[in-house]
Order: C-alpha cells, then sequence, then structure tokens
C-alpha cells in the first residue's frame, strides 16, 4: 500500500475536550513535538475564533518545522456574504499557513437547521470558498463534515457537496465523521463510493469515538484507499476524542507495513503521548493501547511465566517498537522468578539460590498478607529490597510524632498541627508544622525537620494520595476500624514514584508512605550522584 | 439478526487489571449489579487460583439472581494428570455453577512454549477436558485462546482445536484475541473460516483491546454470525483491557438493531458503569464512549448552537438511552432534568418550575464545583434535597470535635483519642473515646453521646469506607494539601447506604460522611414507623 500523511488536530479539536486548556506557549511546544515525532500536518487552530489561537498564529510564524506543515482551521464563508468580505477566510489567510482546512457542511439536515439556508446555497457556499482559497493558499483540504451521516440520509446530496469541493481545486477531501456515530461497516460502504465516485482524488478520514470505533473507521478507510489520516494525541477531543494517533499510527506501521512515520520515529511515541499529557496538565491514562504504562504490564501467573519464555506469547508487537518498556506486576501469587524480575529491572542482579532471595520472598509474603501490595508501589519495593540486601537507608531516625485537629461550632474546617521528633546525622529536631489536614501538617514538620540538612527535598511535590480499605477486614470489624492501605505518588522534577503504607490507622499508613518517599528520594539523589 | 448474549469477565479477567483489586464483597456486589443491567453470563473467577476467587463461590451459592448464570472460569486439565485427578477441574465443579469455562491452547506457538508439549496432545487435553465436565455440568464452554494469532501461524491446528472442543460437547466456542494485536478486517476472515467449516456452531468473541480495536471487532464478529460477546464493564482487563461492554451493549442494541439487554435496562448503563469503578475505587474515564461524563458534553459554540436547534446535530444516539444526560458546559442548564428524575427516584415528586429546584439546583452546582459527586451517594442526596424542601434534619446539633494521634518510637500503632460535643434534645454530651485511627475515634465518641437518645444507632455497622484526591486540584496545591471526597458506606440489618464528604482535610471530609450516614439512620427508621 501507498504512504498515508498524518495529519494532527491535537491544538485544535483536541483542545475541545473538557478537561483541556492549553496556552499559546503550551501549543507551541506541542508542535514541536510533534514535527519531532515526524507528523506531516500539524492543525494550529482556528484563527479569529479565540485569542489563544490568534496568538498561536502569530507566534509560530517565527519558527521552523523540520517535517510538518502548520495549517489553519476555519469554516465555509457566511450566507449573508461573499468570499471576500467573510472575516472567517480573511483571518485563515491572515494566518499565512502554507496549508488552510475549511470545513462545510455535506448533511442536508446541517444545510437547512444549523444554517437555515437552502441546499444549493451550501454548495455555493463550499464552491466560492474553496476556489477564493486556492487562489491565495498553496494547498486548500475540505473537512466535509458529518460525511457519514449525511451519506447515510442523503448520499446524493452528501457526494455533491465533495464534488464542488473538489471541482473548486481542494487539493484533498475528508470525510469526517463529526458525531462518532458510524460503524466501520458503514465507514467501508460510504468511503467505497466515494473511490468509485471520484477516481484519483485525494481523500481522508476524520473520526470521532462516541461509539469507541474511531481508531478501527480510520484503519478501514485506509485499506480502501484514504491517504490521510486526521487525529489526535491521546485521542483527546470535542466529547468522546478524535481517532487517537497514537494507536493509528502504530496499526499502520506494524500490522499493516504502511510508511507512516517511519520505525525510527515511531521508538518516539510514548514519549509524545506523556508529553502532551504532562502539557495538558492531565493524568495518563494507564491501560491507553500502545504507549500506557499498563500496556505491556503483566500480573496473571500464567502470564508471566510464559512471558519470560518468550514475550510474543502475550505481546502482540515488542514494547520498544513505541518506546514503551515490558513490566512484570508483583502481585499475590508473586513467586520468585517474579522478585529476581523485578530487581533485575531495578538494577540488582540477584542470583535465584541466593538466601536473600528467600528471605526477601517470606518477608514480602507476610507484608502482603497484612495488605501491603508491591504491585502498585515500586518504590517501596525498592525500599524493602535494599533492606533484605543488608543495605537499609539510614538518612534519619523516628522517635515521635503527635498530630491534633479540633474543630468547634463556627469553623469551616477544622485546626489541624503536628509536631515530629526525628534524629538526623547525630542531632534531634524537634518541629511543629499546620497543615490543610493531618497528613499534610505531619509531611510539613518532617520536612521542615529535615530539609536543613537535605535541601533537595524541597524539589520535591506529592501527585496523589489513595486510600482504600482492604479485603476481608471490612465486614469483621466495620470500615472505619479496617486495616487501610495508603498509596502515595510523589515527584520531582525528573521523576514519579509509588510509596505504600498499610495500617489501622490512616495516619499512621499515610506517615509510612510519606517516610518512604522521602527516603526513596534521598536515595535516588545519592544513586544518581555517586 | 438474532439475538446475543453478554458474557461479563469483569470479575475475572477484568480483575487482571493494573489498578484493580477487588474483595469478595465488593465482587458479590458488582455481580447483583450485573444482573441488574441484564447480563447473561457472569463470570466469577477462577476458583483455586486465589483464595478472593475461592471464598466468592462459596458465598456466592447462598445468592439468587434474576437474568445472569453465573461461570466459574478454569484451563483444560494439566498434561501430566488425568482430567479426574487434576486439581483445576476438581475446583471447578466445587464451583457448582450451572456454567463452566475452560480456555485451551489453539496457538501452536502456546502449545509447544507455553505448555511445553506435542501438539497431538494439546488437542486430548481440551477434549478430555470438556467431555469430563460436560458429562457434569450442564453448560460448557471453550475459550479459544489465541485464536486469531493460531489461525495467522497455522490455520488447520486452531481449526483442529476447535474441533476437538465441539466433539467433545462444548455448547459454544469462544474465539479470543488474547493479545489484542489482531486488525478487524483479520477478525473477519477468521470469523468467515469458522462459521464456513463448523456450520450450525454457537460461537462467540473475546477480544482484547491492545490495538484499540476491541470493540470494532467484537461487532465485526456478530455482523458474521457470533452469537455472544465477551468483555468488561467499562473495559476493565490485563494490560489494555477487554472489550468495553459499555460500547459493545449500545453499538448492538442502538445502531444494529440486536436485542441484547433491552432498551429499558440500557438506560442503567452509565448507572452500572459508575458503580463499578466507583466499588473498584478507580477514577471514571471522562471520555468514556455513551457513559462518560463528557460523552454528551458540548463546549464548542457552533455545536451548543446547533444542538439547541436540534440535538442529533452533534449527538449520535440520544443521551438517556444510556442512562446519560446531556451537558451545555459553562451553562446552567445541564442537571435539571437529572435533579427530578434523582428526586423522583427518591420519591419526591417536584415540578420542573418549583422554584425549590432552581435553589437546589444551585446549591448542588457550588457543592459540585467543590468535588460533591450526588450520583454515588444517594443518601447525601436526599439529605440536602431535604433541606432544599425546607425539611432539615435535627436531630442532634455539632458544637466540637477535637481528635488527637501520637506514636512513639516503641509503638506499633499510634495511639488515638476523640473528644465530642453536640446537643441532643436540649441537653449538651460531651463523650470522648479511643479507635483504630482517628475516623473511628471520633465515630465511636459521637456514637457514645448519641445512642442514650436513639438507641437504634447500635444497629449501624460502617461497611466501607473510600477516599480519593479530586483531580485538578492534585498539581497546584500536591497531593496532601488537595481536595479529598470521603465515601462511607453504612449499613443495618436491611439497608445499605452511602454518604460522603469533601474537604482539604481528610478528618473534616470523614465527619461530614459519618454524620450524614447517622442522620440518614435515624430519617429512614423515623419515616418507616411513621
Amino acid at each position: 500500500m501507498t504512504n498515508v500523511t498524518i495529519y494532527d488536530t491535537t491544538l485544535r479539536d483536541g483542545a475541545q475536550a473538557e478537561e483541556l486548556n492549553l496556552t499559546t506557549q503550551d501549543k507551541v511546544r506541542i508542535a514541536h513535538k510533534l514535527d519531532e515525532l515526524g507528523i506531516h500536518y500539524i492543525e494550529g487552530g482556528w484563527p479569529g475564533s479565540n485569542p489563544t489561537d490568534g496568538k498561536f498564529f502569530d507566534e509560530i510564524k517565527h519558527h521552523t518545522f523540520e517535517n510538518a506543515k502548520l495549517t489553519a482551521f476555519g469554516s465555509t464563508h457566511l450566507a449573508k456574504t461573499t468570499p471576500d468580505k467573510d472575516p472567517n477566510l480573511a483571518g485563515l489567510l491572515e494566518a499565512e499557513t502554507p496549508v488552510v482546512t475549511i470545513f462545510g457542511k455535506t448533511w442536508d439536515l446541517h444545510a437547512t437547521t444549523a444554517l437555515g439556508i437552502e441546499l444549493p446555497r451550501n454548495l455555493e457556499l463550499i464552491a466560492n470558498s474553496v476556489a477564493y482559497l486556492k487562489a491565495r493558499v498553496d494547498e486548500v483540504i475540505f473537512d466535509a463534515e458529518h460525511f457519514f451521516d449525511g451519506f447515510k440520509h442523503n448520499r446524493e446530496y452528501a457526494l455533491e457537496a465533495l464534488a464542488a469541493a473538489l471541482e473548486a481545486g481542494a487539493d484533498r477531501i475528508i470525510l469526517c465523521d463529526t458525531n462518532g456515530g458510524t460503524l466501520t461497516g458503514e465507514v467501508g460502504e460510504a468511503v467505497k463510493a466515494v473511490a468509485a465516485r471520484f477516481p484519483g482524488a485525494s481523500f481522508g478520514i476524520h473520526a470521532h469515538n462516541d461509539s469507541e470505533l474511531a481508531v478501527a473507521n480510520s484503519i478501514e478507510a485506509v485499506r480502501l484507499g484514504a491517504s490521510q489520516v486526521q487525529g489526535t494525541i491521546n485521542g483527546y477531543g470535542e466529547r468522546c476524542g478524535n481517532a487517537n494517533l497514537c494507536s493509528v499510527i502504530p496499526n499502520l506501521e506494524l500490522k499493516l507495513g504502511i510508511g507512516v512515520i517511519g520505525a525510527e520515529n515511531l521508538k518516539r511515541l510514548r514519549l509524545t503521548s506523556n508529553f502532551v499529557s504532562e502539557i495538558a496538565n492531565l493524568r495518563p491514562f494507564m491501560r491507553q493501547p500502545f504507549v500506557g504504562s499498563s500496556a505491556f504490564a503483566h500480573k496473571g501467573g500464567i502470564h508471566v511465566s510464559a512471558i519470560l519464555k518468550d514475550s510474543r506469547t502475550y505481546e502482540h508487537v515488542t514494547p520498544q517498537s513505541v518506546g514503551n518498556v515490558q513490566r512484570v506486576l508483583l502481585s499475590d501469587q508473586a513467586g520468585k522468578s517474579n522478585i529476581l524480575f523485578k530487581a533485575r529491572e531495578l538494577g540488582y542482579d540477584l542470583d535465584k539460590n541466593d538466601p536473600t532471595v528467600d528471605r526477601l520472598l517470606k518477608e514480602l509474603k507476610q507484608k502482603e498478607s497484612m495488605g501491603y501490595e508491591y504491585s502498585v508501589a515500586d518504590a517501596s519495593f525498592e525500599l524493602v529490597l535494599r533492606e533484605a540486601l543488608g543495605k537499609p537507608l539510614d538518612y534519619f531516625h523516628f522517635r515521635h510524632f503527635f498530630v491534633v485537629d479540633a474543630k468547634r461550632e463556627e469553623d469551616a474546617e477544622p485546626f489541624t498541627e503536628a509536631t515530629v521528633i526525628v534524629d538526623v546525622k547525630g542531632q534531634q529536631e524537634h518541629t511543629a508544622a499546620t497543615g490543610m489536614g493531618p497528613v499534610n501538617a505531619l509531611d510539613r514538620a518532617l520536612r521542615k525537620g529535615l530539609e536543613r540538612f537535605y535541601p533537595r527535598l524541597g524539589e520535591i511535590r506529592l501527585l496523589d494520595f489513595k486510600v482504600r480499605v482492604l479485603s476481608g477486614a471490612v465486614r469483621d470489624t466495620g470500615g472505619t476500624a479496617s486495616f487501610v492501605r495508603v498509596l502515595i505518588e510523589t515527584g520531582d522534577k525528573t521523576d514519579r514514584w509509588t510509596t505504600m503504607g498499610v495500617s489501622h490507622n490512616i495516619i499512621e499508613a499515610s506517615w509510612q508512605a510519606v517516610v518512604d518517599a522521602i527516603n526513596y528520594k534521598l536515595f535516588k539523589d545519592e544513586s544518581a550522584e555517586a
């Protein structure tokens, strides 16, 4: 099959996602990252529709890109005016991009209901707008909005709209499943009709994920002749999002053998996905295909023993091909081989006959029976491992903590205060702090005592905090007297790590997790310096 | 097309998800919720593989279900033994379910590499195991593990494995895309070959989502004759998860017109999805098709003005059909009908023009912006509703609480003590209690003050306690200073109810939930007596 180009609309359609808000500078940084990945077209926004997009196009004129062409997005001209007087088309030209994309109505319902115009007039808007732009810009792409719905309801009119764009000089027409409701079989039927009606015309697909079919629909269109796929990184977009390029690209490249961004660039896929979610301040989706942290994580005992023999047994592609890594999760069935694998991952090469391994296994089993779950807390696991290896950490020694929460009728929130006593490098530190809650107060008091000795603790940020009541205990003793497990995710400028604590007492469980998080940070920095 | 049955494996394959850990009681509650949704088969687990699954099957024997058949899952017997001596098959029979599902190898690589046996011996394992079970259980389902990979690498052998199962009496064979790497076109080709080779045989599909194609592949199989789809709620499962039943079911029912669970049950889809994510203590995925909170949320200005004219313009199905709601972001329109719907559910028949509804809407909006999520805490919602209706509860009045946690080096757990002052029926009660943790101590002190006046509070048991840091707040202020939401589930002899609290301070949030739980109990008993 011939090559396929990728058209990224993360900065425009992606930014329509409910939880996504990008600044101009965010958009510039993402554009460069997309360029590095080898994306062919980057849709920067809709100039004139909002101030961020306007500023982006002003700024981006001063940047150069290796692979990607920048495109500006807008609509056909308003029915009440002409192309030369239309502010939207003027805004597109002012963006000075080598490519312009405009969308037009191809579903009769939309022309009459949303625009409130006659059907022939809508075809004029398409033809006039495309012709006007094509005389002034290198490349004009026509997005056939709601094409698949239009095709279902009034096939002839939908095809006429495509003909109007092509005859007016559009370089490529894009079949849009704007509402995301089209099944894969229906996409196939419509694409075949387009290919038959317009032989030689260049066409692409823009799918939404409302039926969880956007990736499948994009691939089906390519299989039937589409030469461009539009989508977004991580599938961000309005409602349920757009076709996820992080799945479309590796499926085309690795499964269908279609040249898209090339095998070398493909290894940057996970990095790009994480970069965009980080800039967008959105939690990465663990189960995301190809690039998610769970995508090559194995938990079941049978799966683990099989992948140790041959990773093809439970992996559809190699994690390396998309820049991801294989992970083996420790679980209550954790055997010796899981521990050895995990230790090796962390850089400890243990022999399976080493008595340390048996000691460690015994300790882990005992702790897991209390409710510790090391599969979700790598950093705490590493600290236990070091202890078993006879290399416990000794940055500070706990003496005492005391935390109080008091609330009177007239208070909106309780007053919270903690005191902590620890020995650090031969000195006793006794500190106190208030906090937004008891764990925050303890955390602040402890760090107050330590930061004088370990200033890099100032870089730590607590990213997430989760509590759950543990199995078994609940029914017997009642919720507030049960064992609880606290998971804390901590980060600094370069890393993220998860630690854990278990206790009847939520304060004690949180304290254990906080202490582990701080120890891990100190140990990690010391190892990096060594 | 004929009807299709749904086989849910949330409790088994879903529980393989990295972040999912379910207690026996969690599993029982989910099973009932699946039954209410109209699911046909519920796979409860792999008896003998771990203690939780064993306990689940012991417990579930005492429950009855309206729609669903319970199934136990396991593998073909071990190569070194015979069916009657195989502990795995014995465990399946001990589960005493009306249906048993076993998986067997159909990919030659797996037989030789993972099992380390000759290809003909693998066929014997399949035939022997199916025949042994079929003589003892009503219905036997054969999961053809890695069928699509097997079909690609050694088509004839993969089909022979299916034949072995069918000839030995399997009631249905399930084509599994275990590694999730198969493209939709390849699924179609393989399904056609199966339908041609085994005319009249009943077959289904079990797809994984590693290529983001699990929903598309499931639908393609149904289109070509499959009569069963296996999957999980929210697509939970090992690595990237399983086919998401929350998308498969509405696609079949609403798009292909295939009877699955029926239009009425379909309206429970969002509720079921939320229920499972809450029980699992996992953040719901906003952009999830059909059931996500963003699935019918409109942000773009053009989209909003069009849907106000005709919602078909940007919605592929009606949100009501799957129990979801249309939301217009940054608008007060959303929610009113939701509130009326919810109030009616609780027995309060409000008119939509009643000024109470506007007042309530405003209060809920404000509370939801702080992180309250009333969809999961019916009891707290009812208390807010009563307050808006001018009927607040007045069983006691809060004055003061004080709680302290102290731990010294030599203590295994902190010492915890709480004091509470409340006014009850004109008297001031000042009580103190110790506890296993601060919330337990507060809970005990409060009840000590109230039980003299309300002896039936002695019937209360706190069943579950969950804490989550709220999204958004995390990055800005750091985990231990973020807003947290506490959910408490409480029960007595006849009922269970869920209450909620939100605060920066976990003690305060827990206190709110405990107070709501006690108020709800008193109100409920009073209503029952009235």
